[in-house]
């Protein structure tokens, strides 16, 4: 089966996936792009990470579309996208892991108050807080997907309640009112982008935490910038932004209030990513079902 | 049943104990230590934070004392403490718990590198590192009390694999080489004071880390920071200390691999704390088993 890579990773990021993909797949030819395009209508499957619009355009005799991110709301956009081939995105069982360990790291922080006795230290302040039990912290997941799931088994075993809310749970503002760490797991799409909003901040308890580990794009920055600065908003712990790396002048890079990891908190494992793509292509080759294939029309 | 309450502890968290203590056994009558002195020999326990030396002295027809604290360290140092009287240290869950959040904090922490990215957000450096796998970051507990026992119980769920080691288990340093995260979690007693030291240090594994939730004691402050300074260890994450408050000259509250805590991994949670000692001064009363007695000979 020939197979397309292609995206907008850094050449020794490609020999990377390259190697882990042969390894899981060593039946497949995998090509460039500049090596497809000399038979384009041979190329069965192609595996990218947000290829350049237009970059799937010659391979007429694509059958599937296989990112290897989570997120597909770069790739959609994209207009040429051949029509009516299925696409699949990255479920890895490692990359839920990962995102799983951020969110309980940064709950355990913000229910502990972890980032203020690293604050102390800076000031050189020894002073306790009141130490508050697990089960005082509601959490509200925001996402039912894999992502969502992962995170609300991970931390319910250490006593936090935890809701999951989708878009189809019902009004969210009463969620927010009970919650005190927010944790966004939502995919980007025309209804979600911009839900982060003044009216979303103005709902969330007063000193509550917003962790945002969905993109950039579903937070209004300078609402939650006011929501901060207004003193409603404890903390903000963000891994994601409207333009990453996050330019220099913006306020997030120093806001004794906002905790940034730069787009980390889960990145693909490419041994696990692999296993994902190849029992995909597999699947396609035997005509079985594809695994975690998306709905073009809802986004995700 | 007579009770005295005697030890270091400021008025207004007294009252909080004291509140705390009358909800869990109205049955009792909880003395101040000037209260308790006009009829001495009636009081029959103590309910003691690190009473001053002698502080316990009058009380000839003391039959129980019962510490708040879990580490006795510096009740056993009373040369005066009466002989023969059975002492019962703090076993409480909900410091278990507690502890058993701070060490997981951390060791996410470090497995993650979130104290690096944190670095980085002040650094104004936008940069992912290498992601691993929990499993691939072995933790290495010192302790096999109710504490170090929570502490392992609590990681090992997340994929982390987690050895335990107290005095009797063997030899130490190459259970040091083979890991890559040490939390320390034993006793302070004659055998284990300042075992953190310039020889522990070189045992460790190049690049790893240490996570004290012992005692200041155990560390020999001078050999942690030239093992710091060396670059040999990566990271210490403290919240116990020779002298607490910790000195403003100390070279730990500015060290850039130190995180500091202040004495806050785990405190006391006075309403279980509280049924605690109930359970115990019920015991006393009918003539049943106490629970969680020290051995004096040993010193914990």
């Amino acid at each position: 089966m020939k197979v397309v890579l292609a995206g907008d990773i850094a050449a020794a990021e490609w020999q990377v996936w390259r190697a882990a993909l042969a390894a899981a797949m060593p039946e497949a030819a995998l090509l460039t792009p500049d090596e497809a395009r000399r038979a384009p209508g041979d190329v069965l499957a192609a595996v990218v990470a947000n290829p350049p619009p237009g970059g799937l355009a010659p391979f007429h005799g694509l059958r599937l579309i296989q990112s290897l991110w989570a997120g597909v709301d770069r790739l959609l956009a994209d207009t040429t996208l051949p029509p009516g081939v299925p696409i699949a995105r990255m479920v890895d069982p490692a990359m839920s892991a990962a995102m799983a360990e951020t969110a309980l790291w940064a709950t355990l922080a913000l229910h502990r108050g972890f980032f203020a006795y690293q604050r102390r230290q800076r000031a050189g302040e020894w002073r306790q807080h009141r130490q508050r039990r697990a089960e005082d912290v509601p959490v509200l997941v925001l996402g039912r997907g894999e992502m969502g799931g992962a995170v609300a088994e991970r931390l319910r075993p250490h006593g936090y309640p935890v809701t999951t809310w989708g878009r189809d749970s019902g009004p969210l503002p009463p969620l927010l009112a009970a919650h005190e760490v927010v944790i966004n797991l939502l995919p980007l799409t025309d209804t979600t982008r911009g839900l982060l909003d003044a009216r979303f901040f103005a709902a969330m308890r007063a000193q509550s935490a917003l962790v945002n580990l969905g993109r950039g794009g579903h937070v209004v920055d300078a609402d939650l910038l006011a929501a901060l600065d207004a003193g409603h908003l404890r903390h903000a712990v963000l891994d994601v932004f409207h333009v990453e790396p996050l330019p220099a002048a913006h306020r997030f890079w120093t806001h004794p209030s906002v905790k940034m990891l730069p787009h980390a908190a889960a990145l693909t494992d490419h041994r696990s990513a692999s296993a994902v793509v190849a029992a995909n292509l597999r699947a396609l080759r035997d005509g079985k079902p594809i695994a975690h294939l998306i709905d073009r029309g809802r986004g995700y």
